[in-house]
């Protein structure tokens, strides 16, 4: 930590500063240039973060030099984290494909979706079974209900099942159908809801919030890491920014970042990214080429009859057009697409 | 709503739109211009709501024209809505400025800005008891002790408590101890939470999302309005955007703009909003002047010894030199500061 | 600046950004932490700032301390700077109200429209004689001729005239007519035009650009000022956001925060900043509560006639009404609204 | 264009709404719903949009319907538009890597350059003699004397020139060097410099302003085209958001948003979209694979001792890999990577 001291700081107030930060049982460096003093602090992390020093008005500014995470830090575990869940494997060579409805809405629907995008090579089932909708009258979800028809799908297809949880109460109903637990993009920070999915064994897909800066997130998933769970996998859904012809704007950097600065794997949702389907085709084979561990995409058999998010999603069709794009470009990228191995019944 | 078609829609296609909506039960009128076709459709809302035309590939795009919400809506009710709460009277003259630390520390911390806060002229006593941190690190509240402190507080001084909930677990101990009960940022659109304080029967207090939009924050106020609970207002505490000098964008705008739209009375908090204390102060001005109905603005006896936000608390001194500032300024707008009317043991 | 090394860094790699830097001729000082190294680097600013450390693979991050502005800065300036022109002082106790339409549209609406603010109380007339349009097919604005028609106002009411500059060939043509030349906000970062308008010897309004960072902004001062015209004031008139019912987020934080960093004075542009009439009045108050200098505002005789900006611009007797709330308000400010000393003819 | 009356406006003001539009020529239907009136105008869109039908108080919105740029559009222009430039097509099959450093710094970095990414497999040397820089004490480039440089390197290897123009009064000077004259993101709204380069005779690379709307662009292509030239392509080089890890955030949705709302080619600059060289090769990658017509990529022989953007300019060898994964990438999108047919002497 640096702390930057105003310009006409006396003695005696650099001084003060200093006690404080040894009092506290850190070493200080004092470093007096013509314009400015300045004070480099080292020692215990958090012992440092609990001063609040720019709160005294002779301190410009402190700037924090240690990143304030850990467990979801590359520094602290130089291999990709690869996640084993119903015999695949996330963050690896191979990349899946999860697909499926925005909501599940009846039997018959997720059935057929599943069998669909199975058949084009999905290796997850994606469906909403409690969905957070922005408003009060529109569908909330089939609940438990949904799951059951999802675990169905399961049994049929031998795909495995991801589906948002967004009650602290739900985790543990979640958790006895689904595969992996999604955390969605406006619970990213309800930390409440992050601490329970840490208890739950199962793996946790975490979404973006649509303003999280990329630290946020990280801190988010150091709070399931810190809670036990060490099987996260991050994923973004497009940031709110001033543009208004696509829903989200979808910062597929994100994917060589966190790469980059964490272990975990990133999977991109290109139907929430950018809200229009014509769109989605052409992000899913860029968010391959960026490097993602996977993908997560809105299907639909008949999408302009879908309860929610009918605009980005795609017919059976386009998304077998999709995965053939996709399956083309894997190995220019070394990587591969996942397949379902388990035979069904 | 408009449906707007694309140029070379065939008459099929546009028929084929059009008889979606009549089925629908939906009156419209076709409209045919020299380079677009355009449908309006007329009828109950909720239905067309739940139509997805955008998801058909020869809709361009639809265009509502009715808002999403109704209860927040000043179309529904034109009077300014006042909430009473504890012999205080929010939304009308008196201006309520809401005080005290962003988290309880210990019993003696809470009484003592309580008692300095009052002085000064604050009707309520803010103070978080759960706080939901970025950070799993981070110190993570009192729980119930610092509701019994703010209780406590409350008794010796007659301030109001306004106080934070973060779980929907938690909503009915919070309400025992609170008289408005805060909800805060990061859970603006936890569904979840905003459905269990529609049934605590206590005053909500409702901060807008840091990328929230206002209809998007309107709709989180009509969830808890649907869910039985009329006594809502509006909290302003910054937008995220790229400016980084302040920790967030206070944006004034929605004072007016929701006095326009709605009829809930509109809280700022100049804190949050800027992040700095030495901005607090102006801006505190500044929302009285464009009409907001309270102010929550954090102060702590020993900002730098704070466990959280200290660079963006008012130490005692300065916040009594805002609430003498504030005071001047009242008349010359035809307002008032309100103040503790009950004599205190 | 500090510069942070990453993790592993060798003791060569260490060496070399060290020599790098005393070879410029600045002093290191280097400190080693438990997980990190830091070397913080003292001397010339220009110096630091033309070496791009970044670039090296093992530094993981230059953290500037000096601010790179100096002229704008009120470490080099204490005192609030006051603009005279044409007899008015702009930074003192007197607050400005600049007033007119958008675009000089004819000779009559510009005398007209002077004489109304007058009355009600403005200094100057603000009005388009060159317009900035995002589409070549909008009206591009009476050039020359719109100019003699405000000097014509000036002659006739008393009012100083503050009028954009668009291009760096104009300069010397505005600047024979107006009393104050603005930078548009697209134009914020034009650092041709910049150069231009730093030789004019006239006042300059400096609008924030939609996106541009307050460093940026002050950056932008800097340039006309090292050019030699210290007489400029800034211009906040909203940030573009995600928000989409305001047609920007009108940001009054900067008031205060420039009063701070700056001895420039401040004005603030309620009517791009919000883009709705009903919205200037409250914000415009806000403004003055927030500190700032001056107003600018577009009044226009007939707003739904208006070639541009008529939704957010006040007929006259809006504008009178405004006036009388900033009359009322101004002393429980300790500020006094200008006034046109002149007699006139 | 549809007007929606407020809830509560009277037959007489319905009426002068309607008088407005037919006094105009316009042809409208009435649509009179339970809650709302709406109008809809039908006619030539200059006559609809210089109506400002918003600044009356009793209508709620106008929303326009058609698109306000013609000559960009798709709907006008259905087939792709290629730029023929120096024997290289851009807007086809093949893909352009434009490559070089951010500045002409001197004759030797800029031949070496040009050699090294010739070598590469790159078809054009970008490079900066006129530099807009943010400071003024920075390096503001090499003027005439980089473009000479430029043109030298043009002769020795055969690469095509691109570079910025940010003066209007030197657009003769810079097409009399460059093959391609770029207009720079703070420039993308210079009216001025657009109606310049629009008589230039040759092409223009269009870099999206930081916080430009995708409309907003595309109309100031409409400028360049309306005024002669019809040879631009878009270059999305990333927004501003509130994400700070990375530069600008690189906005890849435009690439099929473009090639669906626009016949004219898009470049990505992944250099300055993210600001971090370890980004630009990864997101090369995904810009190829969203379907962009070619890359400006940022190439510095040193770039720890580059005058600007060092920290995002990849080495020689880390292009040369670069370009290697490209060249694997492009056949398994059905593209290929340009070449520089002409034999150089």
């Amino acid at each position: 930590m640096i702390i930057v001291m105003k310009t006409g700081a006396t003695v005696e107030q650099v001084e003060e500063v200093a006690k404080r930060l040894t009092d506290e049982g850190l070493k200080i460096h004092l470093s007096q240039g013509v314009e400015k003093t300045l004070m480099g602090a080292i020692g215990d992390r958090q012992r440092i973060k609990s001063l609040d020093l720019e709160a005294l008005p002779w301190v410009e500014k402190v700037v924090p030099i240690l990143a304030p995470y850990k467990l979801v830090s590359r520094e602290f575990h130089p291999e990709d984290t690869i996640i084993r869940v119903g015999g695949q494997e996330i963050g690896g060579k191979t990349v899946h494909i999860m697909a499926g409805p925005c909501a599940v809405e009846s039997r018959e629907q997720i059935l057929e979706t599943a069998a669909v995008v199975r058949e084009s090579g999905a290796t997850f089932l994606r469906g909403g079974a409690f969905k957070p909708r922005t408003s009060p009258y529109s569908f909330q979800g089939l609940e438990e209900e949904g799951l059951r028809y999802m675990a169905e799908a399961r049994e049929k297809t031998g795909l495995l099942v991801v589906t948002e949880v967004i009650d602290a109460r739900d985790v543990g109903l979640v958790a006895d159908y689904a595969d992996v637990l999604q955390i969605g993009a406006r619970n990213m920070q309800n930390f409440i809801l992050l601490k329970e999915v840490a208890k739950c064994g199962k793996p946790v897909l975490l979404k973006r919030g649509p303003s999280a800066t990329l630290e946020e997130w990280m801190m988010a998933a150091e709070y399931i890491m810190d809670g036990g769970n060490y099987q996260v996998m991050f994923c973004e859904r497009g940031i709110r920014t001033f543009e208004s012809y696509t829903r989200n704007t979808l910062d597929l950097s994100m994917v060589p970042a966190l790469h980059t600065l964490s272990h975990l794997p990133v999977i991109i949702d290109p139907s929430h990214g950018t809200g229009k389907w014509h769109l989605v085709h052409p992000m899913a084979k860029a968010a391959l080429a960026a490097g993602a561990d996977g993908l997560i995409v809105e299907v639909h058999p008949q999408p302009e009859k879908a309860v929610s998010d009918g605009k980005q999603s795609l017919t059976p069709e386009k998304f077998q057009r999709m995965m053939a794009d996709l399956g083309r470009l894997a190995p220019a990228l070394d990587r591969e697409l996942g397949s379902v191995s388990q035979s069904v019944g």
